[in-house]
């Protein structure tokens, strides 16, 4: 916790981009809510990732149900493997990750350490109940899967999904047909999964319900090839391998995609590829690449289906460095399992050897929430007493502020009429009438309103309005005749103030 | 079922739209995959509804946990309220609802009907099991809510949302602060639903997991006017009356907006305004105002939280008249009900009349699923032995095709880089070089791609390309340049094929 963080933290409740879920009936932990601004910068974050994924890579995207019968995750691995480190106070029954305990308590990670190994470190360590200061029990595993049934009774048991990964896999057949048999295959989906946390305290970093934007890329093993991996070679990649890692070092190995995959620092191309749009992807989102690091998971943290891992991290004043997008080499892992489980084929058939194959899966796996968060908090800038929220004009909640100069002489009126003009033309605009002029530009400012778009007493004369700039406070005049088409241009970046001849007002 | 309605689930299914979910084991019944076109085209489809409710008029979007505890739900009455009324056969345990049964077995329309009538029914009129022809035992009520605990253990119970509603107003006091105290303030909210069906046996139409999109329109019970009803006033509504339907008529009164208040045929102009608000929203996704209606409901008929409700119904050839949305007079009872439960003040304050009051509110809901398969069947035309689905383009999954003329010669590059232009413009486009060209189009006609750019030899000499319209198979030259441009406007319809001196090829 620090200042920045807390700034953030207290301008995204009071303005409405995030609150706390059911708050009047006590709140419950590991659920928030997205109010207005919150909701319209999130899908924002997601039009920007399906543009890159699946506008421009061409990645096909399905939507599946986030409620998955039994069977299903019985075959992924899930129901044996999605599993918590549990302990229980004996005294108050309060119920505790092990892990997080035994971090906060004796500042040891035993992520991925069996629960022996943490049974006895809590013991040895004297780590006891953070609520009543009880003696706790052994450690033991907790299926962090929430639990439902589908039909009357408890007839069919189901679980909420824990990726949206499995609805693709399942369907495999039907994509691979759809793609007409065409490699590598990517496949997305982006959606709800869900993890029943046993006691999560870190706001929207921990969350029980999340919005995930998920890729399996489907290839043949012996070709983990990117057709685009040219427009990417040069991008570079900040990697903190597992060695430096285990050796206790922070050190960061700056390569190309195109060297990381020569020096075989990443299992393979596709792998490097993914990377780099994702460094990328990060940039278009106001994320500067200094502030990005890819952390190769040690073998004791990786999920039960992946051979290798990398985390992309950003760096938050915040909460440090956070995970907001893992890259999983699921091998053919999920494939195998589902044609054993279902007795249905799943291969693909590569032409060129006349060979069945099942394929190979990379994964990259994006959590919406913890990016939202992160761009709230680099976009966060204090100038003085001005806090300005720098987002991106193309993701910013709200594109435009309609203001009149004066609540008077007919320019509220005149207000009112554009606003619903822009409107009409597409675009998200806030008209505002309240307080002074210089007020409604700081309100606008806090929440990341790019333009703001002035109605004065020359407007009535010549039908023009003023466009202000947020990042940089100068102002254009424009005719009202070309506004909505003005004020797209400079939503998407292919015209500025400056080059309609923009000046310090 | 019917020649129509099978074509339509034909070609959805065939072509990538929908898929059964969890196939490969099997299957579950209620339960449907959106498909690579099929996601596209009801992500447009809430893009339109979402420009329609959010841009244009000015509601305000929040997004909330699809995980809602117990006190929630037991203080909107869903725990008390949501039932079905369930019959089990005594022989081999088939669990069934008994409206259905009666109403296939017995042909009478039980809705609304209490368990006892029901059971009086289904004796009289020797209903039976329709899987092995058993007794069937007393009728009884479900909760319809699919049940899961958050925590470990069942420590705290929750349940998957019956409706997007409650989430937004457990919210109302930060709504209302965010909207600055103005009424009426409508919030919109989009996302699952969930409904536990005995046994869902409509395809798409009737789902356990499905998508909502749904506003709450909160509003001073003294002045239930909408500002800008003046814009939807003369659109005109077809209501078919509760006493026309209780008299056995089909009648349908067909009325203006204004006239539908003006003769009290509903509540009030907030109503209306949100009907005549969806005949437009439906028009906009090409469903003609011919095909649908306002079905009021029978007091038997309505949910518990509802004094006056309206179905939207739209014709289709597969299932008849289908309900879409439905239009809630929610009157105070939730803000009054979550008030009672929390203790927390949820009043707005009306200023001119210094008093303080819950608001009232009106509801329409949409569902999305429906809408979908709505827009497919009404889309879909068949001519000669050519099918076309004739999308609107700006809903279209894929905007665009681009096709080589031949595969030789440079061409496939050349579109390749075409392609690739377009995709980084923000195009949803589709490369094609797989036979002959007349068959790419029919491909694209029957999934709807409403222009498709062709590369010939001459664009190698003058960097032209034609562009094919899908409805009218006319063909224009243009620019490679300008290409990314003209196809935004086709798309949006401000500009057209024959404005550009399209003609026959």
């Amino acid at each position: 916790m620090n200042q920045k963080g807390d700034e953030v933290l207290e301008t995204a409740l009071r303005r409405g981009f995030i609150w706390p879920s059911f708050e009047i009936y006590g709140g419950a932990a590991g659920f928030y809510d997205y109010g207005p601004l919150g909701s319209a910068l999130k899908n924002n974050i997601i039009a920007e990732w399906r543009r890159v994924f699946v506008v421009e890579e061409g990645c096909l995207e399905i939507d599946t149900p986030t409620v998955v019968p039994f069977e299903v995750l019985k075959a992924s691995g899930h129901v044996d493997h999605f599993l918590d480190a549990m302990v229980e106070c004996t005294r108050c029954k309060g119920a505790f990750k092990a892990v997080d305990l035994l971090k906060e308590q004796a500042g040891v990670d035993m992520e991925g350490k069996s629960v022996k190994e943490m049974s006895k470190a809590i013991r040895e360590r004297g780590v006891r109940c953070p609520d009543c200061g009880g003696e706790l029990g052994e450690v033991f595993e907790f299926n962090a899967m929430f639990k439902t049934a589908v039909g009357p009774g408890s007839k069919r048991q189901a679980f909420l999904r824990p990726e949206t990964a499995q609805g693709i896999f399942v369907d495999f057949r039907r994509l691979y047909r759809h793609g007409r048999g065409k490699l590598p295959l990517g496949v997305v989906q982006i959606g709800r999964g869900y993890r029943n946390e046993i006691s999560p305290r870190q706001g929207m970093i921990r969350l029980r319900e999340f919005t995930m934007a998920e890729a399996e890329v489907f290839f043949d093993p012996k070709n983990p090839v990117h057709p685009g991996f040219e427009r990417v070679a040069s991008e570079r990649l900040r990697l903190w391998l597992a060695k430096d890692q285990s050796a206790g070092s922070e050190q960061i190995t700056e390569v190309t995609a195109a060297d990381a995959v020569r020096q075989k620092l990443v299992c393979n191309q596709l792998m490097a590829y993914y990377l780099a749009l994702t460094v990328q992807l990060l940039r278009r989102l106001g994320i500067p690449e200094s502030a990005v690091r890819f952390r190769e998971q040690l073998p004791g943290q990786r999920a039960h289906y992946s051979v290798e891992t990398w985390d992309a991290e950003v760096h938050t004043q915040r909460y440090g460095w956070i995970e907001i997008a893992g890259f999983a080499y699921r091998t053919d892992y999920d494939l195998s399992r589902h044609m054993q489980h279902s007795g249905e084929d799943l291969t693909a058939f590569i032409e060129e050897r006349k060979e069945k194959v099942v394929c190979h899966v990379v994964e990259p796996s994006f959590g919406i929430d913890r990016i939202f968060y992160c761009v709230l908090e680099h976009s966060l800038a204090t100038e003085g007493k001005r806090k300005i929220l720098k987002l991106k004009p193309y993701i910013a909640p709200i594109q435009a502020g309609v203001f009149p100069l004066v609540t008077k002489d007919g320019l509220p009126e005149r207000a009112r009429q554009i606003e619903r003009e822009l409107r009409t033309a597409g675009l998200r605009v806030e008209y505002d009438e309240s307080g002074s002029i210089g007020r409604r530009y700081a309100r606008a400012d806090e929440v990341g309103v790019p333009f703001c778009v002035t109605v004065d007493h020359q407007t009535l004369e010549d039908n023009t309005v003023t466009i202000r700039d947020r990042d940089t406070a100068k102002q254009v005049r424009v005719s009202i005749e070309n506004l909505a088409e003005v004020l797209k241009r400079l939503i998407e970046g292919t015209l500025s103030i400056e080059s309609l001849g923009g000046q310090e007002s």
